[in-house]
């Protein structure tokens, strides 16, 4: 183990992006602390909520077994009703005096699970697993326009995390350009790579498996820790251990793996905190982005609860503040029993 | 003027940072429409507001007429009670196995207007200014400390843009790393200047006063424009007109001016929006900087509006979507008579 980190207030720096972070323990809580009230009228059953019945517009549906289903369905996914982007033809760039834009040509889908009352972190493993089998079908089947640059996999819980309807759903986004956060943790992975010649992503694993002061929970095929350069009180990393770029690409027990240790962390935050509101999303390769991207990228999900709100230093800085040090919440986090 | 914009959704791309937002008026909404309700029990006026008087800790105090003030304060800087950062010795970097951590080693202040509810946007021109002032006497007082490397200067109005208290504040946290989000603000203006051999910022305050559609209002010190690849609805930049990257270096006219046209800017938002939470921060070259920053740099102040909730997507990919037009914004704020 290394040292103990102290002190009041310390600056940490992300391996991959080189981006930093304020980890201000001197305003500390403790962990019960970040616990936010629940807003109860949002999660409460409604009996107008869209996504209960299975849509004929389905682009997939399985049952419990993750067989093609009917009126069984377990999870299906849908177009969204109110897509961020829309079919078309291949968007090529516009010039307006001096500065560029491409039409909005893209796909947006919603991933549903049956169950208003049971978010992912209330899953058994093999039901996770469903979700994230669908993620993957869906991905590839996107991934055939030539159009697509990236796909962005993403699940909003809770109105602070941006989800205007309780049930739960996951959103998968086809996209004509790669994201800036995503460029910029490819360039970083990048660069480690070529110092080191390794993956960066796989250097971090190795070392919080053996500090063990980050970690939470792990299985045969992935591992949760909470990242050193935490941007977010009780951030997550799960992130599966044998190195793999894309998402797309890995095996049904490696996903399964994934799905599981998912599952487990949303329960312990679930548990530990009172339910907070979270978003998590997908990092993963680009589709057709440079060969040696399999080298040196390694995909994984990231989990951001919604304990505090962003304010003008963190948006016109990209400075974080986080008050708790990922130490204490990853004790907390694996002190919790689930 | 350009052809005007249109289709369903729209990718724009930031000439500075390269990155891009999803401008999606398929979901649209009339301007009206991003009229949040307000939360009235936060802003009720509190005997226990700690903002009030004038505290023995002020490193610098104005009454009305911007003299050094004692009970006839109009505008008072204190040091935060609960800082991000503290007191100390230049800090150097820590290794944490592969990682790198120094110590939160800075400032963090507050500047205090007095009247409990007379934000920003109700005050006249001078008032504005003395807020101004103050920022820029602390900018140069702090930037004397050589572990500093940059000044972010902000202001939170509201709970939604992280306000945890209503009395009108704004906050100036001094840093001993430049943030990454200055780091590719500067990044970008250097490599427009090495393209063009002009500052991207005087390119686009230029153009913009000539296309016209996304302008609010200027006067002629200062510009206020919604950007063309707005991050959020409503998203407003206040532009000095004169080419200045240090915002500590900035003449008292041009300040006055800048300190003008953000008293309009807020006050058009408050009046079309009904109050909205928002948040503004300060982008200036960094202290010790590289000494071409002066030609391609251009401090300006950017306004965000909290109309609407980050979720997965825009902290997954850092592409933000936006549901109304900034063409539309600036029209619609344009008509309001303030």
């Amino acid at each position: 183990m290394p040292e103990k980190i102290g002190g009041a207030s310390e600056l940490r720096q992300d391996l991959v992006s080189g981006d930093w972070v304020v980890i201000a323990t001197g305003r500390a809580r403790r962990p019960h602390d970040f616990a936010v009230p629940r807003d109860d009228a949002f999660w409460r059953e409604s009996p107008s909520c869209p996504f209960e019945d299975l849509q004929p517009s389905a682009r997939l549906a399985y049952d419990a077994r993750g067989n093609k289903a009917t009126d069984e369905w377990a999870v299906q996914v849908v177009p969204n009703k109110y897509p961020a982007l829309t079919d078309g033809a291949c968007p090529v760039p516009r010039l307006h005096g001096p500065y560029q834009a491409i039409d909005g040509i893209g796909r947006h889908e919603v991933v549903i699970t049956r169950d208003h009352a049971r978010p992912l972190g209330r899953m058994h493993a093999a039901e996770a697993d469903l979700v994230m089998r669908a993620y993957q079908e869906r991905f590839q089947a996107l991934a055939q326009d030539p159009c697509v640059r990236y796909i962005s996999v993403f699940h909003n819980h809770g109105p602070r995390a941006g989800a205007t309807i309780a049930h739960p759903h996951s959103q998968i986004i086809a996209l004509p350009a790669i994201p800036p956060d995503v460029s910029r943790s490819i360039a970083g992975s990048r660069a480690y790579f070529e110092r080191q010649g390794s993956c960066v992503h796989c250097a971090v694993l190795a070392y919080e498996r053996e500090a063990g002061e980050r970690m939470i929970c792990e299985n045969e095929h992935a591992a949760v820790f909470a990242p050193f350069a935490s941007r977010a009180a009780f951030e997550l990393r799960v992130m599966p251990r044998m190195h793999e770029a894309r998402f797309e690409a890995t095996s049904p027990e490696c996903r399964r793996g994934v799905a599981e240790a998912l599952a487990a962390a949303l329960a312990r935050l679930d548990a530990g905190l009172g339910g907070p509101d979270y978003n998590f999303f997908l990092h993963t390769a680009p589709l057709n982005g440079a060969s040696e991207d399999a080298a040196h990228y390694h995909w994984h999900l990231e989990i951001i609860p919604k304990t505090a709100v962003w304010a003008g230093f963190e948006i016109g800085t990209g400075i974080e503040i986080s008050t708790i040090a990922p130490e204490d919440a990853a004790a907390f986090l694996r002190d919790i029993s689930v």
